[in-house]
């Protein structure tokens, strides 16, 4: 993206936000230098970008001099409709399910061919779990994955099957017919179960957001014990928390909630 | 900040990032033109800015042709260390006092000359408010303000009173001799309370988070209806989640702690 010379601001803003990208949840701070080479750029033009984005408050430096991801940043991020209108009406509801289950409780939409975990909730007696809220993992082996999986366009199955289906554990389905025959069977119970396919040990449970309109727009789930995970309980649980979530979100207009999944 | 024809590269950044600042917690949703309008930038570069941040996920755009903060620039602010150290860390303690207070809880920090709303959880029990995770509000006039301005250096709150307390119900603090001895009093007793001072009939209560270091890095507070709200019960509930949140905070480097209230 950097360098086009024809074009020297789409060149200058692809670079800061190269800075930005240089960020992940394992590099939360960096040093100057750790970026300029992360981000792939000279150090001159690092120390450029990286002094105006600590101005505007996208990045801000701590005492050792290394640069994190500033609060304006997150703030503006804040207004993405995923969370100022997804994951804010759905908390209440996921508190509940946390109150209920004791268990961890996700809200997750897709994006491409990744879950973007929107909020995990968790209790003292909750098995650990790898998640975090802005967080990536596969649709195949995670409960609320498999039912992003089964109601995404028929192309976007085939594509993620196409790219090969990645094993966790022995229990991780990695043949594409049968996991064309799980997410059928996922819309026709109404609810995905994922038994170690992710983590030995744990089960999760989960169920379809739907929008007013049907269409299923996030998934709901509970990661639990798997020898404790009383599955029907947990569904039975889920499928409150999922109406009670669409019937908020039906007081939102049609087109904000083609900007929740991908 | 744009317009500097002697540092294209700075105005071409600085023109991107007020593209984002165009959008606000009443502007979620917002046309190209009104971006161009709110960002003072010319309609051609808006647009071309507008393309950019989509292609990289800073923006997405809905059915209607409008422009929303893209789910990319979310994940990202997520991992400033408000969200990634503080957030993460205090969320099951807020959980388990929304448990026991049936209210409305905050965690917040303190950001300039303002509170910074970090997290709200809530409860269909609670009073409704008007804080919002990523929201503002006065220092003076709330209880994780008044323990936040209590906590901020003299300089702070010099600057705070000389713009002059502004007046929200009949019982705010406007005199700022009266906000010195109440601060004072905060600092003593350990806990603030704000009684009817941003919005009649809410009370709220707030303890301070301190750091390893014995910073007062955040504040965590309930908003409970006055009527009903006894102070020493939530003071007795806070205390101990704030300490939860100390000694998972002693866990974290030194130095990210400076990132979080400046």
């Amino acid at each position: 993206m950097a360098g086009n010379s024809r074009d020297p601001g789409r060149s200058v803003t692809a670079r800061a936000l190269s800075v930005l990208t240089a960020f992940d949840i394992d590099h939360v701070r960096l040093t100057l230098t750790a970026i300029a080479r992360r981000a792939e750029i000279p150090l001159a033009t690092a120390h450029r970008l990286v002094r105006e984005l600590e101005m505007w408050g996208a990045l801000q430096r701590d005492g050792d001099g290394r640069y994190a991801i500033g609060l304006r940043l997150w703030e503006i991020g804040l207004l993405a409709p995923v969370n100022s209108r997804l994951r804010e009406v759905a908390l209440p509801h996921m508190q509940e399910l946390c109150r209920h289950t004791h268990d961890n409780v996700h809200l997750a939409v897709r994006s491409g061919l990744e879950v973007v975990y929107v909020e995990k909730l968790t209790t003292p007696r909750a098995v650990p779990i790898i998640s975090r809220s802005g967080g990536r993992l596969p649709l195949h082996s995670t409960g609320v994955g498999k039912v992003l999986l089964a109601h995404a366009p028929t192309t976007v199955v085939h594509e993620y099957c196409e790219r090969g289906l990645e094993r966790h554990t022995a229990y991780t389905i990695t043949e594409p017919g049968r996991l064309g025959r799980e997410l059928q069977s996922v819309r026709s119970r109404g609810f995905a179960q994922a038994n170690e396919e992710m983590t030995l040990g744990n089960c999760s449970v989960a169920v379809p957001v739907h929008d007013g309109g049907g269409s299923v727009v996030a998934a709901i789930g509970v990661v639990a014990h798997s020898a404790r995970a009383d599955v029907g309980k947990l569904v039975k649980a889920l499928l409150p928390a999922a109406e009670g979530i669409r019937q908020r979100l039906v007081e939102l207009d049609r087109t904000e909630l083609d900007l929740l999944s991908r």
